[in-house]
This record gives C-alpha cells, sequence and structure tokens, in this order.
C-alpha cells in the first residue's frame, strides 16, 4: 500500500490518517500544517467569484488612476485566461499557494508579468475573500430559488390532478377528517413558498460589497466601493469595513433558511415511506426513485426519501457547527472563518440534490385513490360534521352537539358499521331533527369544509390557480 | 421531606424525580401522564393573546350570524373578566384543565354559564394555539427590536465618544492596522441591524392568520376569516388549512435569528473578557456589571459578559431542538409541536436579558484611551502604511513596496524601536525617495485609511451620524 | 397589571420581559445584574449535596486540627440545622445571596455565629459547586440506572408473553422478513442496556473529588483530600487542581448519554405512533397513556408517544448547548460554567419522564396479535426463505436460487395470492426438486431462523432468560 | 466549461449543481437517483474491513460445511487479489455498483468466477455494513487512542520542564492565584487521560459481531457468530439481530467521545491564540506552526491554533446531525443510516489532524518565563496568601482574615506597589502580629501550594512522574 496518500481534496487518505496515529508521526509539521492550513482544496470552488471580483477591482483601479491603465488591461487580459484555463481543466491548483486567491494570481503573474502585482493594491485576501463568498452565496440562492419554484410546480401539477381525492386528514397519525389529496399537497407549497422568501431575504441582506474593506481598516489609496459595489451586481458597500472582513452572517442565515427547507422535504419524506408502507399503499413512488429486491420483486423500497429524510441532519449539523464557530470569535478577522465555506458547500449540494429527488418523486407519483377513499371512510372520521351540522342546522349549543353526536357514533360501533352506513331512521332515534341534508360521507364531508383555505375541492381547485399566480408566475429572482 | 413535590411550573422537583427513579412508580400512570401532557405551565403565559384571539373570534361568530348577538356579547364581557382576573393575579389555573384554553373556557363558562360553550363554534384548539403562538412571537420580535435599537444607540453613542480613540485592529488577536474605537463599536451596530432586520422579516412572513383552518380542513361554518385575521392584526389569511395547523417555521425562524444575534453578543462579550484582562487594560467595566472579591478589592470580574457569552450555548440548543422536533413529522397536527413553546419563551427571555446586561455594559464602559492608543503604536502595526505610500507616491509595484517596507521593519527591530521612531534619514537609507509626508504614527495610520466605510475618525463620526438615521430615527416596527 | 413581576424560579415574567425590551429600561442595572448573575433559581436543587460535602469538608477540617473540633462540632449540628429546614420547606432563599452555597453559610452563621466563618478554610465556591454537581450528577446517574432497568423489566416482561407473535420484519418500513414482536422488543433491551453501561461508565470517571482544589491552586492548608474524598463516596481526589475546579466534562458526557438515550425512545415512540395508525392497528395504548376526543370516542391519540419522541430534541439541544458554552474557555474557572446546570437538570428531568411514560405505555400496551400476523404473511415475506432453502436442500448457488426465487414470487402476484397460498405442484413448475420440507409462511420463516440472536420463537424465549440475567439480575450500580 | 462534471468523491461540482439548479434539471432522474443512492464515493473507504469480514465469514461457512471447502478456498484467494488490487490503487471503483459491498463482490466474480455467489449465503448487506463500520471505527479509535498519548507526552515533557515556571492561575480572566506552567499543562494531561478513557469504554461497547444477523432476523442457515467474531477480534456476537442491523450507537458514540475532545483541544487552542497576543507574550509559536506576513516580519499569526480551535464546530455539528438522522427511525435498517459514515470519517479525520498540530505547537512552544513571572506577581495576586496566613499562623477567622488582607492590599494599592513590595513595618501597621514568615511573592505563594493536586513545584514534578506511570507507560489499548 502506498504510505500517506494525500487525496486532491487535501483529505486525508487512510494511510495518511493511520501514519498520523499513533504518535509516529511519519506525517512531519510541515505537512501537518499544509493539511489544515490550505483551503484550495475547497475554496477553488470560488474561482469564477474570484475572479469576476479581481476584474471589477482592476477596472475600479484603472478608473480611479490608482494603476496605470496598461498595467488593468494586461491584467483583465490575463484573468480571462486564467478563467479560461480553469473552466478547461488546464489549471493546475497548488496546495503550496494555499488557496484560490494566491493560485490564481501567481498564475496570473506567470501569464502577465510583473503588472500582475498591481492588482492587490488596496485590496486583501480578507475582502477579497468575503466578496467572492457573497458572490458564490448568492448565486446558490438563486439556483435553489429556481430548483424549489420547479417543486413547487411538481407539488401544484399533483394537486390539480387529485384536487378531489379524499384521504385522511391526520393528527397524531390519526384520521382526523377528510381531506383531499391536493389540499395536502399544497401544504407544501405554502412551506417551499416560506423558504424561498427566507432565502430572498437573505439574498437581499447579504447583497453588499465588502470589497474595499482591505484588511480590516479600508485603505488611503482612493479606491470608489460604489463603483466595484455596482459592477458586482451589489446594492452598496458595506458599512462598515471591520464588519465587512469578520462578518459570515450571510453563511449562517443561509444555513438556517437551508435546514428549515431541509425539515419541510423530510417531512413529506417521511409521508412518502409511511404512505408507501404495506398497510397504508396510498402511493407508489416511480421505480427511478426506489430500489427492488431481485429476489423480492415486489418490493420497492423508497430509498430516496429516506435519504432526503436523512439529509437533513447534515444540513442541520452543519447550521450547528457554523454557529459555533463564530460564538466568541473577536473581530476582525480570524483563521476560524476559513471553516464557513465546507459546511455552505456542502449543505447547498445537499439540498440541490434532496429538492432534485424530492421534484422528481412527486412528479413521478402514482396515487391510488381508492386506497385514500377507503382511508378516508373509515374511523368514524365525518363525526365532526355531525356536531357542526347539528349546531349550524339545529342552533344547539356545541356542547350539547358534541354529546349526540358521541350517542351516534356508539350506535355505529355497537352495529360494526361507518357513520355513512347509519340510515336516517337510525339517526332520528337519537336525535328527531336530523334531516337528510346531514351528509356523512367522506368526500360530501371534505366538499362541505369550504371555507378560506379549507379542503374542499373548489377550494383547492381555486388555491392551485392562486399558487400558480403567487409562485410560478415569475421566473425567480 | 415531602414527598413527590410538584413544583408551579409542572416540573418535577428532586422528591418527584427520584421516586420516579429507581423502577418503584410511586408515581402512577396518572401522575406521568399529567406531567408529560399538560402544557399549562407554561402556555398560561399566552393568556392575553389567547383571550385576544377568542374576542376576534367571537365578534366574527356574531357579525357572521353564526352565534346570537347576545350570547357574543356575553362572551366578551365575560372574557374580559377572564382577562382581569389573570392580570391580577387571582386566577387559579389548573393542570387538569392541561392548557390555557381549556382555563380559559372553563372559567368562562362558569362565569357566564351555557353561553360558553358557542364560542369555540368553528374553532379548534389546533388553530387557536397556532394563532396565539404567532401573536405572542409577534409581541416579543415588536419587544426585542426595541430592545436592540437600545443596544445600537448605546453603542453610537460610545462610538461617537471615541471616534478618533487609536486602538489596535486585530486580526488572529495579532495587532494588524490602527483603527479606533468608535469604528470597531460601529461595526457591532452593523450586525445589530442585521439581526433587527431578520426578526422584521420574520415578523412579515409570520404575520398571516391560522384562524379559521379550525382542526386541520377547514370548517363548513360561513366564516369570515379576513375579519378575524384583520382584528388581530395579521395581514391575512394563511392560504392553507393544513399548513396552517402544521407549521412552526416562525418558531424556528425566529429561534435561528435569535442564535445569530447571541452570537453577536457573544463576539462582543469575548472582547470586553479579553479587554478588561490585565495584560490589555483597554476599558473597565463598571460596578453594576461585575462582581468584586472581599479579599482582593482591585478584582473585578466580568461576570455579566461572561453570561451573556454563554448563553449563546442556550439559544442556539433551543434552535437545534426544535428543528430535530419537527423533522420528518407527516401532517397535519401532532403533539411533538407542544415542544415549541418552551424553547422559544426561553431563548427569548435569554436574549432579552442578555441585550440588557449588554446594552449596560456598553453605556456603562470607561476607555483606557492611552492604554489603546499604546497598544496600538506597538508591534510595528504601521507597516502597512509604508508599502501603501510607496506605491502611491513612488509608483512601486506592490511587490517591490512590500519588499522594502520589510526591510524598513527589519531595521526598527535591529534597533529594537518603533516605526514611527525611525527618523526620515533612517528611512532614506532604505529608499533614498522617501519624504517626510511619509507618517508613522498610529494616530496618522487611522486618518488616513479614508475609504467608505474606514476607519479615519471623520469617516467614523460620518458613519455615527448615519447610524443614527439608519438604526435610532424610527421608534421600531 | 402589575409591572415587572418576578416569578419564583428567577425567569422574567411577559411583564419583565416587555418592560426590559422597548428600551425604557424600568428594570435598572442592578436587577439586570441581578437576574443574569444570580444561580440560586436553580442551584438551590444542590442543597443535600451541598451541605453533605460541607459535612465532609467540616469533619476533615477537625480532623486535621486546620479548625478547633468544638467550633466544628457547632458547624454540622448547624448544618443539620439548614438541612431540616430545607427539607421541611421553611428556608427562605435570598437571590441577594446569589447562591446555594451562600445561602446555606448565610443561614449557618445567624445559626451558630462567627464559627461559621471557620467553613470555608482551604476551600472556594470552585471546588465547591464542582463536587455538589458531580455528587447531584451521580444521583441522577443512579436513579435513572433503576428507572432504565424498570423499563427493560417491561420490555421483556412484554417479550416473553409474545415470543411467537409473528410480526413483519421491516426495512425501510417495508416489511421484509416475518420476525416476532418479542424479538422486536429486545432490541430495545439491547439499546437500554448500552445506554446503562454508557451511564455507568460516565460515573465511574466521574467520581472523582475535587474538594480540596479550592480556588484553582490547591491549598497551604494541610488538608486531607483523601479522606474528603472517601467520606463522599468518592474514588480519589482528582489529581489537578486547575482541572478540578474548570471541568465539566462529566456534565457533558451525561448529556450524551442522555441525548442518544432520548433517540432510543425516541424510534420505539414512532413505531407505537406508527403502530397505532388505523391502517397498521398492531397495538392498542391504555388509556393512561392517550388521549381521546368527546366526539369520537374511538379516537386514541398516542399523546405520551409523541411527546417521548418529540422531547429527545430539548435533551439533544442541551447538549449541543453545553459543548458550545465550554468550546474555547480558557482555564480554569469562567463564569460561563454556571450555564452547565439548567441544561443538565432539565435533561436529567425529561427523560426520567419519559422513561416513565415509556415504560408505563409498554407495560399497558395491548397486541393486535391478529393484525400482526395478517401483516407478517403479507408482501411475500417468506421469499428469502425460498431462496435459504433452495440453497440449503439443493445446493444451488445463491444466485441461481434467486432466480428461482423470483420466478416463484412473480406466479403468486400473477394469480393474487401470497406464497404460502401456492401448492407444492404450483412450486414444481419452476424448479422440480423442491419438496414439502419448504414452508412459506411466517411462522414456519421465523421459527426457522433459529441462529444465534435470530428470531425463532425458541431463540426469543432463550433470549429473555438471558437478558432477565444480564440486566435484572442485580439491583442496579 | 464542460457540463455535468462529477467528480471521484461523488459530489457534485459547481457546473453539474447549477444544472440540477433552476428547474432545467439536466440532470435526469437516473442521475439524481444514482447521485443521492451511491455510497461507493465514501464507503471504499471501508475496503480493508469489508474483505476482513468476508474472509471470517467465508472461512465459517466453509468449517461449518455451508459452502463446498474448494469454493471457499476460491473465494479467499480471490478476495486476496481484490485487497491488493485496491492496495495498489488498481481497482475500479463503480458507481454503478453503488457501494464497496457490491464493488468487492462484482470484482471477485469476474476473477473466480460464479463461486463468488456463494459467499452471500446467510449474510446481507445490513449485517455486513454494519460489521465493516464497526471494524473500521475500533481501528479508528486505536489510532487516535496513540495520537491523544503522543499529545500526552508533549503536555507532560513541557510540564516537566516549566514545573517551576511560575504564571498567574486566571479566573474569569483575572489573575487569580500564581500557578505554575506545569500545573497549567497538567491539566489538559487529565482531560486528555478522560478522552482516552471514553474512547476505550466506547471500543469495549461496540466491539461485539453483528456479523450473522443476516437481513435482519438472522438466519436458517447453520452458522457460528462465536466463529465470525472471534476471527474478527469481537468479544462476543451480538445477543439480538435486528438490533444488530439497526443500531448505530457506536458511532454517536465515538462522535459525542470527539467532540468533548475536540473541545479540550479548542480551549487550549484558545488559551494559545490569548498567550500569543502581544499583550500576553506568553509563548512563541514556532513559524512551523503559524504564519507571517512578507511586510511585517514581526507577525506571527496562530493560524493552526485558530483552526484547531474552530473544528470543533464540524465536529459537534455531525454529532448533532447523527442523532437527528437516528432520532425516530423505526426498526430496523432504514436507508437513513447511510447517513452515518461520513460524518464519523470527517470527524475521525478532523480530529487526527487537530491532535496532530496540537502536539506539534506544544511540543514546539517557547515560553517566556520571564513574561509569565512578570504577569504572576501583578494583580495582587497573592492576597490570599495573606488570608490564609493569617488563618493558620495566628488562627483567626476566615472572615477577620478577609478583613485584615482587604486592608493590606488598600495600603499597597495607594502606595502603587505590588504586595511584596511591602515591608514587614508595613504590613504591621495593619496587623502586629504578622512575622516574616509571611512570603508575598508569587513564587512563594505557588510553593506553598502544595496540598494534594495543587500547584507547588515539588506537587507538580511528582504529577509529572505520576502521568506518565498513568498514561505513557502502555502503548495504547
Amino acid at each position: 500500500m502506498n504510505e500517506m496518500v494525500t487525496k486532491d481534496d487535501g483529505k486525508t487518505g487512510d494511510a495518511g490518517a493511520s501514519a498520523m496515529w499513533g504518535g509516529r508521526f511519519s506525517a512531519g509539521p510541515a505537512e501537518i500544517m499544509a493539511r489544515i492550513n490550505a483551503s484550495i482544496g475547497f475554496d477553488k470552488r470560488l474561482y469564477r467569484q474570484d475572479i469576476a471580483g479581481s476584474r471589477a477591482h482592476c477596472r475600479m483601479l484603472m478608473d480611479t488612476g490608482i494603476i496605470p491603465r496598461a498595467d488593468g488591461e494586461a491584467i483583465l487580459t490575463g484573468l480571462d485566461q486564467v478563467l479560461q484555463e480553469i473552466e478547461d481543466g488546464r489549471f493546475v491548483f497548488k496546495t503550496a499557494l494555499e488557496d484560490i486567491h494566491m493560485n490564481v494570481e501567481a498564475r496570473l503573474r506567470e501569464i502577465i508579468g510583473p503588472a500582475a502585482g498591481r492588482l492587490h493594491t488596496a485590496r486583501s485576501r480578507n475582502d477579497q475573500v468575503a466578496t467572492d463568498l457573497r458572490l458564490w452565496t448568492r448565486d446558490a440562492i438563486d439556483g435553489l430559488d429556481g430548483a424549489l419554484q420547479g417543486l413547487q410546480r411538481a407539488l401544484i401539477t399533483q394537486a390539480e390532478a387529485h384536487a378531489d381525492a379524499v384521504m385522511p386528514g391526520f393528527t397524531h397519525l390519526q384520521a382526523a377528517q377528510p381531506v383531499t389529496l391536493g389540499h395536502h399537497l399544497l401544504a407544501y407549497v405554502e412551506m417551499v413558498g416560506r423558504d424561498r422568501g427566507r432565502l430572498r431575504d437573505a439574498r437581499a441582506r447579504l447583497n453588499e460589497s465588502p470589497l474595499g474593506a482591505a484588511a480590516l481598516a479600508g485603505t488611503g489609496f482612493p479606491i470608489d466601493r460604489h463603483a466595484t459595489a455596482a459592477a458586482l451586481g451589489f446594492d452598496r458597500p458595506m458599512a462598515n469595513s471591520l464588519d465587512a472582513v469578520s462578518d459570515r452572517d450571510f453563511a449562517v442565515e443561509v444555513l438556517a433558511a437551508l435546514s428549515l427547507c431541509a425539515v419541510h422535504l423530510s417531512r413529506l419524506a417521511e409521508e412518502l415511506v409511511i404512505w408507501t408502507s404495506a398497510p397504508f399503499g396510498f402511493v407508489r413512488l416511480s421505480d427511478r426513485f426506489s430500489t427492488g429486491s431481485s429476489i423480492m420483486p415486489q418490493k420497492r423500497n423508497p430509498d430516496a426519501a429516506e435519504l432526503v429524510r436523512a439529509k437533513t441532519g447534515r444540513v442541520v449539523g452543519h447550521l450547528t457547527g457554523l454557529l459555533m464557530v463564530m460564538k466568541g470569535l473577536p473581530l476582525a478577522y480570524s483563521k476560524d472563518m476559513q471553516e464557513d465555506k465546507e459546511p455552505l458547500f456542502e449543505a447547498v449540494d445537499t439540498l440541490a440534490l434532496g429538492i432534485a429527488a424530492m421534484t422528481g418523486m412527486i412528479g413521478d407519483l402514482t396515487v391510488h385513490r381508492d386506497r385514500l377513499a377507503a382511508a378516508a371512510g373509515a374511523g368514524f372520521s365525518t363525526a365532526t360534521d355531525i356536531a357542526d351540522w347539528l349546531v349550524r342546522a339545529l342552533g344547539m349549543p356545541f356542547r350539547d352537539a358534541h354529546h349526540v353526536t358521541g350517542a351516534i357514533v356508539k350506535l355505529a360501533e355497537a352495529r360494526g358499521v361507518g357513520l355513512e352506513d347509519l340510515s336516517l331512521e337510525d339517526l332520528r332515534t337519537v336525535e328527531p331533527r336530523i334531516t337528510e341534508d346531514l351528509r356523512l360521507d367522506a368526500a360530501g364531508s371534505a366538499a362541505g369544509r369550504a371555507s378560506v383555505g379549507g379542503t374542499a375541492p373548489d377550494r383547492v381547485r381555486a388555491a392551485c390557480a392562486e399558487a400558480r399566480t403567487r409562485f410560478l408566475a415569475e421566473d425567480g429572482p
């Protein structure tokens, strides 16, 4: 076995780890320091943002006369080449250069010579990395917003198809009142709508430029922070240079928004797992999102749903971890903050994958409407309808209505039948004033709950239409 | 010792716990169930919101003709009396009645008789508790916003007083470049400003009415959800009744905002702890926010700052906990959600106390400007100014400027003096073109960093004025 | 409403909070400091441990001649009186005295006069509180161990009763292979056994005495730390005085053990919620641990199970919070550590309650063996048995056996019957060598899995007996 | 830019992510499912354990006659070849084969043909992965134990060298009493000792064999679970097959132990950051573990210490995440559990690196004993010694002794001198009975605290010797 394998991503391979363990330390100090200190293994992912930031900074330096125009032009051309090399996969990232900033700058110097040294005027890696990460996060939010919109589209489409598919509405996983599947799915459309709202708010809040804060105190060069901010699509420069380099609020805020979004996905995933269990049998996942067994051809494990549910832990763990990193850090920059990127990157990747999987599962979902309907009628789930009818039609006080309803349910229970199986005569033995207006089947129950936001199929259809307007009309931020 | 002490708050006293432990179970099933199930120990705190919600619901029932006007008037009068009894401390909360809703309703029935039973028409405890908690959270946000504004005021006031108090600007807790204390404090004004923004966004997002969702499916009564929403100051009814009763996003979102706010407080608290240590000696906390020792009269422990720092753990723990509670819960209401209140209440209380303590500490702070100034000049902290000057005044490329600066620093180091102690002649031995324009004292360095958001005292004073406009003009939401 | 209500437990009432909010600060600095600083609201719970520690310390001071014997006797008598007053509920705790240590000492002084002042010789609140909390935690562990043993007893008793109750063994909540309910319940006996093991290890590790570390550096008095350690049941004095006052590992370790225990309870609770849902209908919770509905008499909500499941969040949140508090704290004592008690107390209370509720639910559980059996046979869950039989009886390679099994399952599926409904002739159309030895009913499948730790009823009965020996023989630690 | 880059490790590259975002879904369902489902990207790390487990299983199958000996020999030879190919880097891992188990088995089949199909007899991937991960965790614990022992060695060596280096003992980061640096460092030796103890306990608890549990219910084959357990170094087979495949306690327990260990490292790292700050200047990190600045040659940023401190967040985050994954999972295996590996692997790697970095920093540490000594004497840190002397030598009650001490401190403060600068005459103006036995310098103070576990240099030297015996004698578990 080859000793001391260091993988591309800078992580320790097993051989390296076992060498490091055991007190033998064949990994000497230099290697330990390189491993703990270098960030290029993960921050190379910021290359596009880093180069975009450098281009904006360079133009500003030219326009303000801080650097000669010719040098600036050379820098811009050189940066284009660096970008192309990275995107072509021809760029060689070097751990010895520690991070993306130094890797890009070093290559720029190779390409254009000493003029490259002017790029870092009135700038520091501290404001540079803050700028890069804000730009990346902004892009990530935009991407996630589109993905979440796609999930809403899949949910609304299924909701429209099943606006009148009656099923049990659960509380405590016990059937409480009939609802429709469309109504149920629209609840998730609302949750995802709030997720998008939180990401949108986070985007607006982070969209300020740290560039020009330099190391931490600002600079004596006559820079134009408004110009660089505008060039990079930021709304304004950040107001305080110390804050600009020491703030990672935006990463925490996005991780918090993603954690809540992951919780929403996990709730839906939990339902899919339960609904696909044999005793429920409400829905069927497509082959594409379940795994089978060569030996049990009927088996269809909801692996994708379980993984979506499980990955919530990872995202919340990253939120917890970053809050812990930032807690108690004095101003301004501390190296601890280098631990901001991997959790953020991984949480975004995890959510992007989870959303895609959930969108696929929902889009592909086969609904067993008969199983839904059968379950909807079971368990005296329309008992509330009796009580409501007594109050509404007979003006009976709620408490008395409850009493009468209890007697009717007991009657059905004693006979071993459902409420809808009782005849009008049966009902009148308990309360003589009951008329045939009182409908006790699940579909009738659902249709009756027509209040705003309620489960009546017409309401659900209208809600679908509104949801299309509210959430699908625009093309994201 | 009296056996089986149950404290007011429903928590188990030691005796009870030890009885419950050990497998002897002198606490029988009934008591165990009461303890785990009843929420009145903590949800009584929602009494004002609960009664306000009931009043709005009652008026709507009257106005829509769902209940007789006379009954409605009796209910309203009775609710007023219940409110008064609670606020007077005369109300007896009963664990047997489980929660605030039943306690209020039972007392209402005692006061006005059977008409009380009409209040719960077209309503359920599920939408009722969701309404109560949203109203409470909205109030809490408003209170916290005012408190955070108070903290900003204290910070800005100190920043104005010390806009030109030069101190070391730290990176890695190593002096990097001189900044001013005013500039440093304004960084926290920005953080708190974002905290307020997050709470404001959360407020806007939660300000929708769940009332009328009933148990989960809506209702067949001709209720007017827009009317109750408006009466309670909500912007609109929630769009989906299942979502209305199963959503606790707002609690999680507020806990996330509070967690980040707590992290900000902890960063400032950490600085206070370090700054009040003897080797730093930058500031002095007032007697009111420190504790002494009868034996060491000079000792002044920064207890309040340490507690503010520590309490971050509690708030983040509650965020983690609630995310965990919600993860994987199927729709609609599950009893698990009862675990939403205590973390939220305690996090709000903790933050309110932490903000008050921090506001007091900042307001009372004595600044040792001489110690700040002395530290600002130490450690060659103006080395960057040399490099910048060489680039700016002599057009030297950045890399060459760095080289020259290194030589100058080595010269000072060899002589055992600070950079500002070198004469012009000394400097010219390294680079003959240096002129007396090059200022190397800490104050000069700070004054020179006059870019937007920079640390120059004039910039700081202007930033203070802007901060007053941005943050203190209005009186909160 | 009365302004500034401070409740017994030292928490801020709503009125207080709203006064504190809004920047009006009717709560002045003194009150804010008292609220954030005083711990008597929660550490009074340590009174027994505190007095026990003081008694041991006092005896040692007498025995070593550090204090006069007469004074020591007075102190011991006085401490007895203080203990009695507290246990009788006659003791008045004072917030102005901050904590339990000062409350006890001040009362002691009232009772016995100046001699009380000798008790604190060669001691500090730092080693005192560390001692108290270790003693309390040790007691809590012992209590929890007994409670967990009680839960194991309940589980084993049910497992014995249902050692042969065949049910579906789930993977992915899909029926995979038949198991018995007894076997399933014994899995939880193992989990709880490990929980007890972790607590036992934590107990052994924490059982060292911090007493005598004094403030942090030890003392010049000729104390006998071995004597106080022995008197308090500790195994030995802690080896390092700085560690003794700054260590809270034991609190974190117990919180971690409780978190994992809570996860186990939540897994069982989740199963109870699913198993009591109508489509599963495997078991029925007793009335004592479920809540009903006046209107739906058949409804039986598994509230206790849901709350046990949910409270996991709280315990894990406290673990996360305390880790965050301790992270990055320099030695030795910092006030931050005062935040150790409430999470620990509350987690222990929460677990004690959760274990009691779960023990009650399991003890009371009604098992619907017919529903279990019916579900066990559904879903071709004995397909693996066919494959295993083909390998075992016919020496067929596993892969070929899988192929044949798939064909048989398809045959049953095409006929719309279960595997056990296929005749020997049917089976032989696919593979002629099959004999009547091949049993395909669920009970036969379970009975056949007789490997060590397997689900065969005889194995389960033997495992129950072993579990009684391993876990119930002794009476706790 | 090349579209849809999938990196080796199975993570989504940026291009892939952006394609997945935005609702365009160029990543079709098959790719989404492959990405979320396949584990080979990380579980290939288990190859050695997987092959070891297969070898033990194969031998047992041969010895029990379940498979023909010739087939078994072929399997063993084939597995050796697979192992060699992987270690030589010649093995091609395939995502289509999902995980390490299938990758190994498929290659085995290529090498030895159909006989490979017999290996999986009486086994399932469920017990296989549980076995692999336990074996890996056991190896990781052994590695970490050695590394932690190495850290103890480095700490003890420095403690020996500085057993008499007097420094301030801090509480609240305020000088409280003089201690020695050796004493301070030994506190960490104790912490690390407990960390090792926790890992040792976790190792003992996890060291049971899941092999033979098969899918979840055991098997009908006459396997010998004791034999496989013994062959793999396990103490015994796990008692319950359902538990065997659904238990991940060991991963959580190790993550909890690592979290606490990370907290210890972060406490020491925090001290290094503070101690290397200019105002403290207690110690100097070697060039190898700090980073400098080309422009500020005197600057020495404690990057490695900051990163060790920060990485605590990541480890605790993984603990939180895995607890969240497991919470509420029904038995037996759910796909959620696949999320156990990456957090565990990453936490182990992070700790291994953090321990190595800390060991290096401590080993290389330069101590500025003069700075320590100067700080030790400042701040009247020997005031307690006066009080103790008055009690001890004059029999004065503690309270009176405090009063006298306060007067002496005020005297020194008024004169602007330290306590050790007061003459015997000065002291006698406050209390005439004071004799020259009263030593007030920091070194004398430390030397006097000679109680067990105290800071007196002789005690510290003895403690170092004991620590060598307790912790360094053996060579790990």
